[in-house]
């Protein structure tokens, strides 16, 4: 078996060499270099776009009169431009294309460009969007979308006084992918009046529908190809259909390959990050810690363009509680427009803001009650026959409280967690005592695939196809983009035709090869590809088994499947290597190549009116425990050693699971500790490059225990399910209930730089010295 | 409709206007260029390879010795090595490779290159391959394969004194494929250790095969790319398994992309031919002209390997006896080696030969029973319920009489056809009426598909995929090379689904898009690839009238296809556009794609040891009538008009099946009259170049009269059956036997140029004054 074994992952010899080549690293004969002209303003009138004297006679320059599709980025709402026309909504909007024989000219050509802008008072910050008298940027109230969730009835028990209850504002800031290869693509017209688009590119079919509108083709007229991609995590979900849809507008007009490649700055400001999030939640537990009622707000900044927001949002109203059971509960989710880039998908997609908000409330409770917070959770975490707050019922795969039982047991909690120190006593004795330990937990759930609202998109093709000699070839419509799918699903495929490893190889994704399959996002992979794969490879292993019968000449019924070889039940050592029986059943002409469809499932359903529903196929859990040290000086926290604990279904391949959970838990920890993006008061964002937008480094990266549980999924491929987002949710909260549990003070927003700290203690002494006035 | 329409053809436009991309008009970054050593002798010792002192450093030099799989050339036995190891068997054998940055510097290297040969005598003359003091090329007998044919007895028939008997000795000469485009490719070696191989390619499946193994690497690391085709003609089946094979062991070695492109001469003198062949006949009939027996010897030069050879002479043997009925016959067939070119594919494939030999034995026939011709193969030729000489019933599609009855009637044949004069009254009268005129039928029949010895490789996979807009691409493993398959597959595809012609796209052939789908040759594609694309449609037909159902709120029972709409079959004014039905089911995530399977069937098989078997799976026919005028001074043969019938089931596109009609007559023309391949003493080709290898040019092509016969075809996809090599096989009889009846004498040889009707009256003369002596 391959499966729940770590085989070396098929593409990292290749990457770790240098061999591997992205789109940048590709050349086609006669191409030509495209640049952006961006907005400098957050929000202007574009007045007029001209060449200066210093305009060469062999670059050309396009406005959006050149687009000879339509001017929209497909997504959802089809609010954005490719090229802003009369106006630009964002300071790094393109409102112009520069095309010129190199990168170097390209650049030279977008000095010679002037567009005369009259700039317009900007919409900066998202609370005050939602306000009568502000600026109106989407429809009359900047709402691009809102959902909720209803069960029950909070009021009554809000007004209980057997209950008690925590209230938190908690904000998130905005996360930049800060994958290692910037936005790239080559768009080649070809001959047959074809296009071909080629790109770091996460769903090339969602790339296939917009620029094929952009383009004013058909969509048998244009393929989309992914080359190898350097990270992603969501940050090239939709913006790739803006970058390649400016390549094509370049492409289409001048009728040879142009290459865009975005410079680091340029994919800082001109793409898409994690939406800052606004929560405002109350919390009601009855005295024994049973979790009563919640209600919460959460508000997103969509930037200026609704791109994938409502989905974001959505999910957000969906995870806002965790997973624990709730009777009762009142959330309403904003995704609201301003003058920003316009935010959208990144791992975790909407769940990670409110489930730092959500889990801190948790911390919070826990205190007022006198609880151990593993305890506050043990009592309210969901198990297998619960049903949700959005009443959906669990009856599969459902691992959290392994991930809680494992985590606590790995990690000693139950020796090491102490209740919080007074903070009076803590900012009293900080030069005495400056350094706090602390321990903090969080548990988390996630929904597996494109659920209740995005489920027409969840669609999967496979193509497997055996060669003579044994090997195999698939395609799959899902990318690699370093989550190990091509592993994972070349372990599946190994397994389920009997053939090596070793032999099977992933093509590259292209629109052409399989089926619109969705995006590769949501956790969705392993599970949908996978399941397409095993669907495919059914005519397959017929074929195979019935060969095999005839060689060894046997009922069908009186084989079974080794590892590579067919065996006669009854005497198993009568047996006939797989690569043999393949060989003979090209020969006889048998079936040796199949596609495979496959549509989430079991079904799932959001009733919006009423904010419930089936909302998912299926959850991932985890659990993670965070061990901190707070330098109370310098405001430093320090991560010592993070435990996580995550309910995969089953492990396909799993180094690649720790793999994830590692790369995951240092994403969560940039989130926790250092990263954000940084705007000035017009609207520019000043983080914009990788020395002012601050991430981990290799030596900010604690001690990762990794746990894997296994629930076995039964709908999954092998028992596995979706969990790769996962690794980075539960860090926050973690660190931060980490940092509450060692200086007795609750963050109430992310990312905990030092200054953070020094907020928190100077707000707490002026709540002090307020209380003390009173 | 589309299918019967002349719709204009998919690839005409970008090949007319040159934006068609061949394989020598692509380039890839960091591209070197390979040039062939090649042997000057037909057989020699390599003593040793060396580097002169003009060889430069950057240059590289390859011989056998760096090949890391197998130094074979895949095909049938396996005889024939990649590069030429101890000895050179053909004069332009490969026996080393230069790679150099250039394509000028890679001939200079070749330049730089000495070999150090022992010439050996050679073996030239095929007649001689089988005498037992003869060299031993192959064996020890020289006999690559050979087949019979064996039914009844027919030395009783021949020794009966009521029939009447005619014998011959027909030659034909080797023909040059002639495509506009020579034999060339790329091979470039990708990351994640594979390779890909573009090129002029008219069977990638044979290249991937057997350029996996001279690679040594497993077939999912390996694949094969077809580009646009100029022409293939069979040239391009077997040959790119080796001009592939050395590019790829040189883009191994060099780790850079290769191009290796041939020249003209390169490609005349290292490439395969029609092979010449050699028919001894003897025919007999009864008094009233029914054919009572047939026996013959055929003879073809297979030259230093067999590559196809086997597949060749089992062609010939099945179609040695032409389209008649016959109770008795004995064939034996044999290719053999000689120390030439391997000769291989070649459209018509073994067939046109015999069929030049059987029906100029059919016309010597008529004239010794003085019969109308075409009376004598009125009485003779198979009708449905026949048995073919070889035991075969034809049961579906014979419209072999459909063709004779509607050329006859289109030329006027029996107002024009008279006997032909005394060859002794138009010798005398040369100088008085040296012009004389002649009219000559020939009717043929070719069996569809590879047949009972080749079927194994007779399997096709297609997929089709439906995008939501409705538009669609499909790809399928034969290819284009001119024939028009692109746009007659479409047109199927069109129907199938009822979506517009306009809206599809093939995509161009690769081995990893569809699985291996055996050679694009044997007149398969439209009727198997058109097979495999109806299956793979169902799924997707059914999704599409299913939505529609839904849509129309009917149930699926009263719906009907109309072209691009679903209608109620009780109330036709409801409907629903194709177009919007697909947008529908792709919201709703039906299967909108999906892979078809065909096996060539019905089934067929041979029974070697009997001689005897269900050939193929059907059989396409043909009547041709030719008009020529012979100069009896210059020996010039004039052909002015030329009649073709040809039943091709149905004529998916009426003027593609014309354009093939008049392709392949100009190129039947061309064997008849003119093209031959003319090696010296030594075993050099001499006819090295277009200059000294003569085509037909405009001005030689006479008046073309298509006929096209639909005798609807079962099995085949809208009633169709492959015919495309047929259009040349009844050419050269036509001619031949129009010349035999302008002049008395009956062509043993061609082609016929000037030289040959000389050496006919010459002949003639001696054999009067030999009959005079005796």
């Amino acid at each position: 078996m391959a499966v729940g074994k770590s085989l070396p992952r098929k593409d990292s010899y290749d990457k770790v060499n240098g061999i591997a080549k992205y789109i940048d690293d590709y050349q086609f004969s006669g191409m030509v270099h495209a640049k952006i002209v961006r907005s400098p303003h957050a929000r202007a009138k574009i007045l007029s776009i001209s060449k200066l004297s210093s305009w060469k006679d062999d670059w050309v320059l396009l406005t959006s009169d050149d687009i000879q599709g339509e001017n929209i980025v497909h997504v959802i709402l089809d609010d954005q431009p490719a090229i802003a026309e009369k106006i630009a909504n964002y300071a790094g909007e393109a409102v112009a294309i520069v095309v010129a024989s190199s990168e170097n000219e390209a650049n030279e050509a977008l000095k010679s460009v002037k567009v005369d802008y009259e700039p317009l008072e900007p919409l900066l910050d998202a609370r005050k969007a939602l306000n009568h008298d502000t600026i109106k940027l989407f429809g009359d109230d900047n709402v691009f979308t809102n959902h909720r969730m209803i069960n029950g009835d909070v009021d009554p028990i809000f007004e209980r006084d057997d209950v008690v209850v925590v209230e938190g504002i908690y904000e998130a800031a905005a996360q930049e992918h800060a994958y290692l290869e910037n936005q790239g693509c080559i768009v080649v017209p070809n001959e047959f009046d074809t296009y071909t688009a080629y790109g770091s590119i996460q769903c090339p079919y969602y790339v296939h529908t917009a620029v094929a509108k952009i383009l004013g083709v058909d969509k048998s007229k244009f393929e989309v190809i992914q080359t190898v991609t350097g990270g992603a995590f969501g940050g090239k979900e939709d913006v790739p259909s803006l970058v390649v849809g400016l390549c094509a507008i370049a492409a289409q007009k001048v009728q040879k390959p142009v290459k865009l490649i975005y410079s680091r700055e340029e994919d800082i400001v001109g793409t898409s990050k994690r939406h800052p999030g606004y929560m405002i939640y109350r919390t009601a537990a009855s005295k024994d810690g049973t979790l009563l009622a919640v209600e919460a707000d959460i508000l997103y900044d969509s930037g200026a363009y609704s791109t994938l927001s409502p989905a974001v949002i959505w999910r957000g109203v969906v995870h806002v509680l965790g997973p624990y059971r709730c009777p009762n509960v009142l959330v309403e989710g904003f995704a609201v427009a301003t003058n920003k880039v316009p935010n959208g998908a990144f791992r975790g997609f909407g769940s990670v803001q409110v489930l730092f908000a959500c889990e801190s409330q948790m911390d919070r409770l826990a205190a007022k009650l006198n609880m151990d917070p593993a305890e506050l959770r043990r009592k309210n975490l969901l198990v297998e026959g619960d049903v949700t707050a959005f009443k959906q019922l669990l009856d599969d795969s459902v691992g959290g409280m392994e991930t809680l039982v494992q985590t606590l047991k790995e990690s000693d909690w139950s020796t090491k967690w102490k209740p919080a120190p007074d903070p009076a006593e803590v900012i009293q004795s900080i030069s005495t005592n400056p350094i706090r330990k602390g321990i903090g937990i969080a548990t988390i759930f996630y929904g597996v695939g494109l659920g209740g609202i995005g489920k027409a998109l969840s669609r999967t093709g496979a193509y497997v196809q055996v060669h003579q000699d044994g090997s195999a070839v698939f395609a799959v419509g899902t990318v690699e983009m370093g989550q190990g799918m091509i592993t994972v699903l070349s372990q599946i495929l190994a397994d389920e035709l009997g053939i090596s490893y070793d032999k099977i190889r992933m093509l590259i994704v292209r629109t052409t090869q399989t089926p619109d399959s969705g995006p590769t996002v949501a956790s969705r992979a392993t599970t949908f590809s996978g399941r397409a794969i095993i669907k495919a490879c059914k005519p397959i292993k017929k074929s195979i088994i019935a060969t095999a019968a005839k060689m060894l000449n046997k009922e069908i019924e009186e084989l079974e499947k080794e590892e590579q070889f067919i065996r006669v039940i009854s005497e198993p050592t009568v047996k006939i290597s797989i690569d043999e029986v393949i060989t003979q059943a090209f020969l006889d002409r048998k079936q040796l190549a199949s596609f495979g469809w496959d549509v989430e499932s079991p079904d799932t359903n959001w009733n919006e009116e009423e904010g419930h529903g089936n909302a998912y196929v299926t959850y991932a859990w985890a659990t993670n425990v965070a061990e901190v040290e707070v330098d109370l000086e310098t405001g430093e926290v320090t991560v010592q050693k993070i435990y996580a604990a995550h309910d995969v279904g089953k492990a396909i391949n799993p180094q690649t699971v720790e793999g994830q959970i590692e790369g995951g838990t240092v994403q969560g920890l940039g989130y926790a500790r250092y990263e954000q993006i940084v705007w000035n008061k017009d609207g520019n964002i000043l983080s914009n490059n990788l020395g002012t937008y601050i991430l981990p480094g290799t030596k900010d990266v604690p001690e990762i225990i990794s746990i894997i549980v296994e629930s076995n999924y039964a709908e999954g491929p092998y028992g596995a399910k979706g969990f790769a987002e996962q690794p980075l949710m539960g860090i926050a909260p973690a660190v931060t209930n980490a940092v509450y549990n060692a200086i007795g003070l609750s963050p109430d927003s992310i990312p905990i730089i030092p200054e953070r700290i020094w907020e928190l203690i100077k707000q707490y002494r002026e709540d002090m010295e307020m209380e003390e006035k009173a």
